[in-house]
C-alpha cells in the first residue's frame, strides 16, 4: 500500500510504510485464544484467561499500527489515531472481543479487527482525518459471565447501577466488583462516563449478520434499521429434592416438570403472538439442583430470553410465559420466583448516519440492503447517547452464538472495505 | 460396656475394653468431609478428594477398633473381626460412602458406620461369633461419577462388562481406568471375584428409609422385601445452535423443547401406567451445550431414571417415553440417541433369611415391618449371589438423595441395636 502514501511520507528519510492488518489473518491469530474444549467453539468472558489474552492481543496490535491504547474505568479498551490535524471528538467503531459460551469466531472479533483493519489501511493510504478515529473494544458484550449483556457500554452510558453491578456473581459465586480489581480495573469508579461519550462524535459497529437476510439478497453487507425489544428473565423453580426411585409420583415436587413447561410455553406463547412483532422467547441455559441422575431435583434455574419489534410486545410475551409457569408450578407444588436480568428497549439506529455511510459505499457496493436485527450490539445502548449505526458482514448460513457462525474470507474483506469507506467518509 | 464382658477378659492383666463405636459420633465426624458448597448437603464420588477422605476414616476407624482392613481390587473396601474360633465364610454387612451430588448424611454412610458400630459393641459384650464378621464400603453405588450405579459391587459379583468400565468417562473426560490408576487400584485387574464371593456366607445391609413407610406404621426399622426393576437411559438430542435473538422460530432446531417434552412425557407415562407396577420415572440430571442465556442449544443430554415392580414394565414405559421423544425430535428437526447406562432387575431379598433376622429383632423390635423400595443398593447387585437382606432405618419424611434426608439420632441407635441383635444370631 506504500505506492497510495501521502506524497509527504515518500521521501527517503520517511519511517517504512505503515503496516497494514490483514482482518483475515489476524482472525486465524484471534481463533488460538479461548477455544474451549467441553462445548466446542470459543468461551472468553469478562477478564478470564481467555479474556485478558484477547485484550493483551488488542493492545499489542494496535500499538504497533501506532495507535494510541487505553483502558477506560469500564474495563473497555479504546486505540486511538489522533492524526497531524484532526480535531473534535473521535469517529468510532468496533465493538467487542468476548464471547457466549461456545460461540463462534466473529461475534464480536470481526468488529474490533475490522476496525483496527480499516484504521490501518487509512493510516497506510495517507489519508488525513480531520478528526480521531477510535476503535473500541467493550466489555462482556455478551453477558455470559454476570447475566448482563453490553456490561461496559451500558456502563460507559450511565444506564446501569453501578452498586447492581459490582454485586453481580458469577457461576463460582465471586463477585464483579472482586472480577474487575483482580483485572486491575478499580471497582468504586465504574459507571457513567460522560467525558467519554463527549468526546465520541458517532459510533459504527461492523458485526457478522446473525440471521440469514444478506445471502438471499446477494449482498456481502447490509446497513442496520433496528434492533428488536429484548430482555432476560432469570426464574428460579423451588420444589423438593428426593428419591428418583423411592419416591410415590403424588409425593413429588419436581421443579424440572415445571421448567419442561416453562421451556415449552416460551416457544408457544412467541407463535401464538402476532407475526408483525417478530416475536422470539428462548430458554438457552438452565441449571439443575443437584443434578443427580437418581435425584429429583430441588431446583431449577433457566434464563428466558424474549424479544419482539416493542416493549410492550415483549413485556406482554413474558407476563404470558410467566403466567404459565406459575400454573405449573402450582400443579406441581413447587415454588417459582422471576427476576428481569436486563431489559433493552427496541433501537431505532441513526437514520441520517446511516444515509451517510449508505452513500459512502454507493461507489463500491451499490444500493447496500437495510435490514433489521433481533440482536443486542454495543451500538443499540449507544444509540440513545450518540448517533449510531451499524454495518453487517453476510452470513451464508445466517448461523450465530454457535460454532457453525461464519463468513466467507472475501466477505471479511469486503467488509473491511466498505468500513473504510465509512471511517474515510466520516472523517 | 466392660461388664458385659466375657468372664476370661475380666483378669486384670487383659486388655483395657475394646472402644465402642457411637454411630451418631461417628455421623457428626464424617459430616465435615465432601460438603458442597454450591449444591448443598454433600459429594462424594469414585475416589475424588471426599471419597479418598472418607476412606481414609474408614480405614483409620476400622483399624483403630482391632479389625483387618483390607482392599479389594475393586476398589471396595473391606474390614474384618477375625474372632478366635471363627470359621467358614464371613457374615457381612455395610453399605458405601459415596453419595448423589449434594446428598444427604446417611445414604450409605449410615450403613457403614452402623456396621463398625455393631461390630464394636459384640467385641465389647465378649460375643463369640461362630463365622468372622466383615464390614464393606462397596464403591461409587450411585454412580454419580461415571453414570453406573453400585459399580463396586457390579464388578464384584462379575455383573458388568470390565472393558466397558475401564472406558467410562467423567464429566472431565477423565476415563475409570485413570481414576482407579490414580487412586492405587489397577484397572487391569477389576472385575468378577468369585473367591471373595464364596468367602461371603451372606451380606446385611442397614441404609436409611428412601419413602416413608415406616412413620405411619411408628417403627424405628423394618426389612426389605424388594427392589424395583430400575435402569438409567442416557438421551442425547442434538439440534442447531444459533442465536436467541436472530434467528426466526421456523427456522429453530432447539433440542431444549424436545428435552422438555422428554421430561412431561417421563413423569405423564409413569402416571397412566397400572398402578400395581408403581411405576415412575425422573429426569434430575440435565445438561444444555452451550448454555448461553442468549444461544439456543446445540445440544442436551438428559438422563432418564425409571423403575416398576417388573422389569418388562420398565421397559415398556421407557419405551413409551422414548417414543414421544423421537416424535417430538422429528417436530423440532432434531436428533435423538438413547442408550441404556445401567438395567437392574427386580430383587427379592431372601426370605429365609429375613425371616431369621425378623425373630433376632423381635424381642427388641415386635414384629418389624417388611416394607418394598423403589431405590437400587449394593444388596440388590449380591441378592443374586448370596443370601441377602437389608435393614431399613426409619425416615421421618422420607426424604432421601437431599440435603433433607434424616433419621432421629434415637432411630440410628435403634438401627445400630437392630444390626448388633441381628450379628449376633447369624454368627
Amino acid at each position: 500500500m506504500a505506492e497510495v502514501a501521502a506524497p509527504g511520507l515518500a521521501a527517503p528519510a520517511a519511517p517504512a510504510a505503515p503496516a497494514v492488518l490483514d482482518a483475515v489473518a489476524a482472525l486465524a491469530e484471534l481463533a488460538g485464544i479461548g477455544a474451549d474444549p467441553v462445548r466446542g467453539g470459543w468461551s472468553r468472558h469478562l477478564l478470564d484467561d481467555a479474556d485478558r489474552d484477547m485484550r493483551a492481543w488488542f493492545v499489542r496490535t494496535a500499538t504497533s499500527l501506532g495507535l494510541e491504547v487505553e483502558a477506560d474505568r469500564n474495563a473497555n479498551l479504546w486505540a486511538t489515531w489522533r492524526a497531524e490535524g484532526a480535531t473534535g471528538p473521535a469517529v468510532a467503531t468496533g465493538s467487542h472481543l468476548d464471547s457466549v459460551p461456545g460461540g463462534g469466531p466473529l461475534d464480536g472479533p470481526l468488529g474490533v479487527v475490522s476496525g483496527l483493519a480499516a484504521v490501518s489501511r487509512l493510516m497506510a493510504e495517507g489519508h488525513s482525518p480531520a478528526h480521531p478515529i477510535r476503535v473500541a473494544s467493550f466489555a462482556e458484550e455478551e453477558g455470559a459471565r454476570f447475566g448482563v449483556p453490553c456490561l461496559g457500554s451500558q456502563l460507559l452510558a450511565g444506564e446501569i447501577d453501578t452498586d447492581r453491578v459490582r454485586g453481580l456473581t458469577d457461576a463460582t459465586g465471586t463477585t464483579c466488583a472482586q472480577v474487575l480489581e483482580d483485572g486491575g480495573y478499580d471497582p468504586a469508579l465504574i459507571g457513567h462516563d460522560p467525558d467519554r461519550l463527549a468526546d465520541t462524535a458517532l459510533y459504527l459497529e461492523l458485526h457478522v449478520e446473525q440471521g440469514c437476510q444478506l445471502a438471499p439478497l446477494g449482498h456481502p453487507v447490509g446497513l442496520a434499521t433496528s434492533i428488536l425489544a429484548h430482555g432476560r428473565w432469570r426464574v428460579t423453580i423451588t420444589g423438593r429434592g428426593d428419591h428418583a426411585g423411592a419416591t410415590e409420583l403424588v409425593s413429588r415436587h419436581d421443579p424440572m416438570l415445571v421448567a419442561a413447561a416453562a421451556v415449552r410455553s416460551a416457544r408457544a406463547r412467541a407463535v401464538e403472538t402476532d407475526p408483525a412483532a417478530r416475536a422470539r422467547a428462548t430458554v438457552g441455559k438452565l441449571q439443575v439442583v443437584p443434578g443427580g441422575s437418581n435425584a429429583i431435583a430441588s431446583e431449577v434455574r433457566l434464563w428466558l430470553d424474549a424479544r419482539a419489534e416493542h416493549d410492550e410486545e415483549v413485556r406482554d410475551l413474558v407476563a404470558r410465559v410467566v403466567a404459565d409457569v406459575e400454573g405449573a408450578s402450582a400443579a406441581e407444588g413447587c415454588q417459582v420466583s422471576v427476576s428481569e436480568e436486563s431489559f433493552s428497549t427496541r433501537v431505532e439506529f441513526d437514520g441520517g448516519l446511516t444515509d451517510r455511510i449508505g452513500a459512502a459505499l454507493a461507489p463500491a457496493f451499490g444500493d447496500v440492503p437495510r435490514i433489521p436485527t433481533g440482536a443486542g450490539h454495543d451500538a443499540g445502548i449507544l444509540a440513545a447517547h450518540l448517533p449510531t449505526a451499524m454495518l453487517f458482514v453476510r452470513n451464508p448460513d445466517g448461523v450465530s452464538h454457535s460454532p457453525l457462525e461464519g463468513a466467507s474470507d472475501d466477505d471479511i474483506r469486503a467488509g473491511v472495505d466498505a468500513l473504510t469507506d465509512a471511517l474515510r467518509a466520516l472523517t
